[in-house]
């Protein structure tokens, strides 16, 4: 077979490595541990919410037709019976004409459908004095009315957000389904990459593939795995990728910015397995590698940082994505272009722009320059089928 | 003193709370571990990025000069001395007129001030033949291009991205002094609370609550400790306050819908400390407390999650990023209103919206449902100066 697939576009790509990702397992988890984490399975209300008609303001429970005409001038005189206790598990009852002090949150008594505010009564001895008339249901949320009792609350697929969590605790989900966390792998190779703690000399540079892909998958939901440098030697890089695929579900082989390294890390994931992609029409970070080996998606990041950070957005987010059962959602905004984006048809440009006061400025700058990354606050996606974009125009970006 | 103050605006409630905010303390910890952690100093570069003159390409690096001149029909012809090698310490050298294979990320040897991509070259032989000119300094990143040694690359307060964490790897910074996370106590209060796992009653609802203001206090980097659900009875309230004190750097006490329990939080606040706030100029979320005891901000949250929440964005996030010595990154997206949104002078009015292609639709629905929460994408934010936003007008939503 031959190593050097023709370049294929975004979209293929995409579907490629969606087509490669693990199904996603799942596990029973406490509420409490399960923010951002994926369900994978629907939160269903286990009863009617709330579980009572409830009172929405501190005021006195009636019924609403003893309220009728009811006006500063001529108030309705309603004899109260008591007050309803917060939490207590029988609100009573009240009898036609009469009515009953209930707090916030509080149940109707039997016999009541609708509550007046304290602000529109006044209480003198024993009667209250009703000034303005309330209708049926007013101030009040019915028993079932938030949710129905079997109904879905949150669907499967759903990266659980505080809001979230929040509801799925009222509507008695203690315990989740969720995805279990995929292991990604990461290894870095280059004869040129030495640690972070090392001071590099000349012709080296230190590992930010590791640390900038670990945080990656860590955001979204994964746990990297760290395999370590790796020197570009097909033995040591098999060694490594062996092991990983023994513990992980996914390998990013990151670095190999040359074409003889690239050559060399497509070569041992075809000794491996398949090579699927050899190059993507996507500009930074034509040079990903996409393959399997036992089942598992093995991908090649491009060496600079920079070109990986736009191959982990682009193609890499969509396999993650695929393997814990949910969509990606992504924060954009748009904003108006202060200069041409001029791009070429064929192969998709991700251009990082900054965003100031609506406007979005291209941030150019030589291909590997790592400060263009902390300088950006995000990219303008370029389609194949464009040239370009033009000042003036209204694009979208897409917030990193 | 009267717990009763006058309702204050939501600006001057986040004055208070900013200025309650205990100071962040900091800690070394490794950069692997630093994912959305907030810097507590400068991260500087250590050195040069890079270090040495890169070539960005797969080429010959050459003196530009020795190209000039050269073309398809008439190219430019140097003998190659040999290969660069990736991660060698010395590149060597080349004469002039020569040239020297280096791959992407590779070193100049010294005499080369630029790189023809092999693209644009031809190797017979020995020598090369170069179809295109190349100006000094093409297809090179500089020593010291990137980052100056000693340049400051990420500042204090920037919570850590995931490209953060990869340029921080680059510029050597192996470990990061960050805030410490802070410690936030959780307290629910009231009769008809029960826990998540239990069967509500009649008039009982369960703790939405804590699990709500414990996994936004995640999200925010901070660490939430939960003290359990409380009657609503002084002395008890005063021992859960009390004893979250103890061990946290700030208390939220969420619960209290009605008036009699907001009394009962104000009256325990001001019997452990002083009640500074109590009522803000905010729907939902009027019925807060800002309180401090031993040098500790106290919350009093409104009871109903929806209303909590709300006091949670538009307060509460403005506490934390002060204890984390940061400042709130909001996602915001224009949007244009698809139906009126009345308000009420005087009052700051958070709207949930949903957003469905550009257009933000307000999620209306009665005070205290919780389906409002999970059906919104986040919040149009009505001053207090504004008597609403009508349809059509564009609006900036905040997502949550």
């Amino acid at each position: 077979m031959s190593l050097f697939l023709s370049v294929v576009p975004v979209s293929e790509a995409i579907e490629v490595v969606r087509r490669t990702a693990p199904l996603p397992g799942c596990e029973d988890i406490p509420l409490k541990d399960a923010l951002h984490r994926a369900l994978a399975g629907d939160v269903c209300a286990d009863s009617d919410i709330p579980g009572f008609d409830r009172s929405t303001v501190d005021g006195y429970a009636v019924a609403a037709a003893d309220t009728t005409g009811a006006s500063e001038a001529i108030p309705a005189m309603l004899p109260c019976r008591g007050r309803v206790g917060m939490g207590s598990r029988d609100a009573g009852s009240i009898s036609p004409g009469a009515c009953k002090y209930v707090p916030t949150g509080g149940a109707l008594p039997r016999g009541a459908d609708a509550v007046v505010m304290i602000e529109h009564a006044e209480q003198i001895g024993d009667d209250v004095l009703v000034h303005r008339p309330v209708a049926p249901g007013e101030n009040v949320v019915s028993r079932g009315e938030d949710f129905r009792a079997g109904e879905v609350v949150l669907e499967r697929g759903r990266v659980l957000s505080p809001r979230d969590i929040g509801v799925a605790a009222a509507v008695g989900a203690g315990r989740v389904s969720v995805a279990t966390v995929p292991r990604i792998g990461i290894i870095s190779t280059g004869n040129e990459v030495v640690p972070v703690a090392a001071t590099p000399g000349p012709g080296e540079v230190r590992d930010a593939n590791s640390h900038l892909a670990g945080a990656f998958v860590t955001e979204r939901g994964c746990r990297p795995v760290y395999f370590g440098i790796v020197r570009d030697e097909r033995a040591a890089l098999e060694k490594a990728i062996s092991s990983a695929l023994d513990t992980c579900d996914v390998v990013l082989v990151s670095g190999g910015s040359s074409k003889d390294e690239r050559d060399n890390t497509a070569a041992v994931i075809a000794d491996l397995g398949k090579v699927l992609v050899h190059g993507i029409a996507l500009a930074p970070g034509k040079p990903t590698i996409i393959g399997t080996a036992r089942g598992k998606p093995i991908i090649g990041l491009p060496g600079h940082p920079a070109s990986a950070f736009v191959v982990l957005v682009a193609i890499v987010d969509h396999l993650l994505a695929a393997m814990l059962g949910t969509t990606i959602s992504r924060r954009t905004l748009s904003a108006r272009l202060r200069q041409n984006i001029p791009s070429t048809r064929g192969r998709e440009d991700y251009v990082r722009v900054s965003v100031r006061d609506g406007e979005a400025v291209p941030v150019f700058g030589k291909s590997g320059l790592l400060n263009t990354l902390v300088q950006s606050d995000g990219v303008v996606r370029v389609p194949a089928s464009s040239e370009g974009f033009e000042v003036g125009e209204e694009v979208e970006v897409i917030l990193w």
